[in-house]
């Protein structure tokens, strides 16, 4: 997931029955076929056994690198063995990034080491590094209302820390100063950004994320320091003591040099109505510091599975279903734009679209973004699903998480599943992104909504547009 | 905490109140003034202050460093300034280590980049590093049954992962293949030895700790990989398909240059009998990659804040309290070897001996290496820790943690306090043992069991020795 996150619902609930006397829109055959799918999906382990090939035959995959080569390999092979019945890629370019190293540490008042990432696509510091005062910020409105020049010379520093709470809400507070930071501190002569990582965890393993330069600012090195390290900085401040530091950054941003990723797309034909399609997306693409197995393997596994599930089925649904893994979701919804321009014509085609971009938790809520009379049938829908432990949240305002933003934003009608996401900033862009921290059952969970998610979708004649 | 580890105690419980009907050693007074120093201890947060000085003005402090100077001298002007009347510190030399850095990485069948720390004063593999098949072993005792001359040119990887537990005695199951690894491995031919780190968490961040050679046996790197790096590592074993592997590490055994560090030594002097000596031991030494928060600024703060509130009482007790804080205990409890060869002839004044070297967690249990008749006063005792959360254990086995364990050999009486050891090993030799690690409450309990301990032994006059 990169910068574009969920608005936060209203958390009013209903209880579903009081409102569903009986079924209009789910015929007697098809709610059989949601429910064991239910059983089949909630007693298989596929999305987790894709999960595992992904991260440890691929691992991480930054967009135009070698393994982000190896992974649209995997995916198209991938599908092809789960059963899919058309499997393509579509290019995506990008310009060059490389990582390279941070050397961080206080010199004064008290030296020590100074764990820190490079935020991604920052430029670097040469190869002298930079040694200066560091200005500290409790928050980034602080940090903007520094008066310029205040800051020639210095490196600023944006102590704030991220709130750990079940929406997740905490990132949306937290990460415009990963965004905007470096170019706010730049106006304000800075000659580096230093943050805390927006993450909620305890570690020492910085969390990068897409970082934003602006034309006509100076484009300064921005890194984030660990929770851990943070701490020791800001106490080093509690001293009263001018703190000087030395910064080293050896990344490179390379807008000259182009590299290529590719949508992975596959679909299974619908029956009945095969133009017509339920987009379920994920992204390709990680950062290069974990293994992407949360951020967004896990996605990308369920979308594979649910359908290959469904493919097993004696029929294909009505619709097509079609899993498109995008391309370069971390540095800026490459992949997503790139579809949206490639499939304009056919965007009145995608019926209605779902992501999965938000790992790592069960399920608790279903909401739409659909026309009013489709809203019946998703509430219907949604009283299958209730068992798994979500809720049907009517508010009926949902647009596509990360990726599918971008589509549901051109009128495709939008479905979004909301888990507990208390944990996820633990390990968001970190080198901590890995499969040990997947819950297999909350996996399955996830995974049996996606799958009767995307069964209900294929296999009704709803129009979901508004 | 290094190699040396608690014996695990019978946990036969009693309940205390049925076998003590009345106070025979411990005077209304000196219940009072137990009283009066829980209440003090358990309020206060001195040894969390002092943690954070530490941790923050000096951080990590590998024995001869730069940092392990600063640290001395850090010692030695907190206990002044916490009012200890005698404080000097006693040389230790090593040979120097560097601990450099470690390149390692798959190169196939799956190629990915892999976590690791070198092993405690592992030596290097060369600039060049080292390209060679991995075999996999699941425990040390597979790869000790390996014949020899199997690994000829071969990495040797052991996967065994160490078990949680409340009194941490998983590490002992597991600690063998980190100390003795590298020599089985190099015996059967092998040119470099992994291993699962010697750690609960799925940090990816290696347990770094001792190692060992043996003459006559060729000295091979050795590196710990961090829990999720084992897991992928594994996984591509699973595929039945040679493991190709780079390891290259830049460590530096020099042998030949010695470096210094110290013994801190503190002391309030007894008031009646200050030839006799309670000692409460502690280690200044930390591996270097954390800030040695837990492993041991924890033990240090809890024994100069526990010695500190005794010293503010309006008398000094009886006895003599000395806080030693032991240099290099980590690479073979060598400040503790010092303190016993230069104590010799007064180790018979050492009353009784207690470390705290297993930081992180509520005590729970307390028991003694003491002399029978003494047994009875220490039960009394035990008593007023009751109402902390502290069971007596009699079997009356104990020796001294760590360091105190080679002092406690020489006769000295010993009493040890068991905390839960459950979340220990998932920051133990690691750069995630800092600060936040540490739970105030917690540490306040710690103190102040500590600090009962020392006013209890210096004030009373039973006679620990067997």
């Amino acid at each position: 997931m990169s910068i574009r996150f969920p608005q936060i619902a209203l958390m009013a609930m209903f209880t579903l029955s009081a409102f569903v006397a009986r079924a209009e829109y789910l015929n007697e055959e098809q709610q059989q076929q949601l429910h064991a799918l239910k059983e089949t999906s909630i007693n298989s382990d596929l999305s987790y056994e894709i999960l595992e090939s992904l991260t440890t035959e691929v691992g991480a995959r930054m967009i135009g690198t070698e393994a982000d080569k190896r992974a649209i390999a995997w995916s198209v092979e991938k599908m092809n063995d789960l059963g899919f019945d058309k499997v393509w890629t579509e290019e995506v370019t990008h310009y060059q990034w490389i990582r390279g190293d941070v050397e961080a540490k206080v010199l004064a008042p008290f030296p020590q080491p100074v764990v820190a990432i490079a935020l991604g696509e920052s430029v670097g510091t040469g190869d002298d590094g930079i040694q200066a005062e560091v200005v500290h910020f409790e928050n980034f409105d602080a940090l903007k209302a520094a008066e310029s020049g205040s800051l020639d010379g210095k490196i600023a520093f944006v102590s704030y820390r991220m709130e750990r709470h079940l929406t997740g809400k905490g990132y949306g507070k937290a990460v415009g100063a990963r965004v905007l930071g470096a170019q706010v501190a730049a106006e304000k002569g800075a000659v580096a950004f230093m943050m805390r990582s927006v993450g909620t965890d305890d570690n020492r393993a910085g969390h990068t994320g897409i970082t934003r330069y602006k034309d006509g600012v100076e484009r300064i090195a921005a890194v984030a320091l660990s929770n851990p390290d943070a701490d020791m900085l800001v106490n080093q401040f509690k001293r009263n003591k001018p703190v000087e530091f030395f910064l080293k950054v050896t990344a490179v941003r390379n807008e000259k040099v182009t590299v290529k990723g590719a949508n992975v797309i596959g679909e299974i034909t619908g029956s009945v109505y095969p133009e017509q399609i339920v987009a379920l997306g994920a992204h390709l693409d990680s950062w290069d510091v974990g293994t992407g197995a949360v951020d967004d393997g896990l996605g990308m596994a369920m979308m594979m599975a649910a359908t290959s599930h469904i493919a097993k089925l004696p029929q294909r649904p009505k619709r097509t279903i079609r899993v498109i893994l995008f391309a370069g979701e971390e540095v800026g919804l490459l992949g997503a734009k790139e579809y949206v321009n490639v499939h304009k014509e056919n965007l009145k085609n995608h019926v209605i679209g779902a992501e999965w971009d938000f790992g790592l938790g069960r399920i608790y809520e279903f909401k739409t973004g659909v026309g009013a009379e489709a809203l019946a049938g998703a509430r219907e829908f949604a009283q299958v699903l209730a068992p798994l432990g979500v809720s049907f949240n009517p508010v009926n305002n949902a647009q596509g998480q990360s990726d599918m933003s971008l589509v549901t934003k051109e009128g495709v009608p939008a479905a979004r599943f909301a888990p507990d996401g208390s944990k996820y900033f633990d390990v968001h862009h970190t080198m901590n992104d890995t499969l040990d921290k997947v819950n297999p059952d909350d996996l399955r969970q996830n995974t049996a909504v996606y799958t009767m998610f995307a069964y209900f979708a294929a296999q009704t004649e709803i129009d979901f547009r508004k």
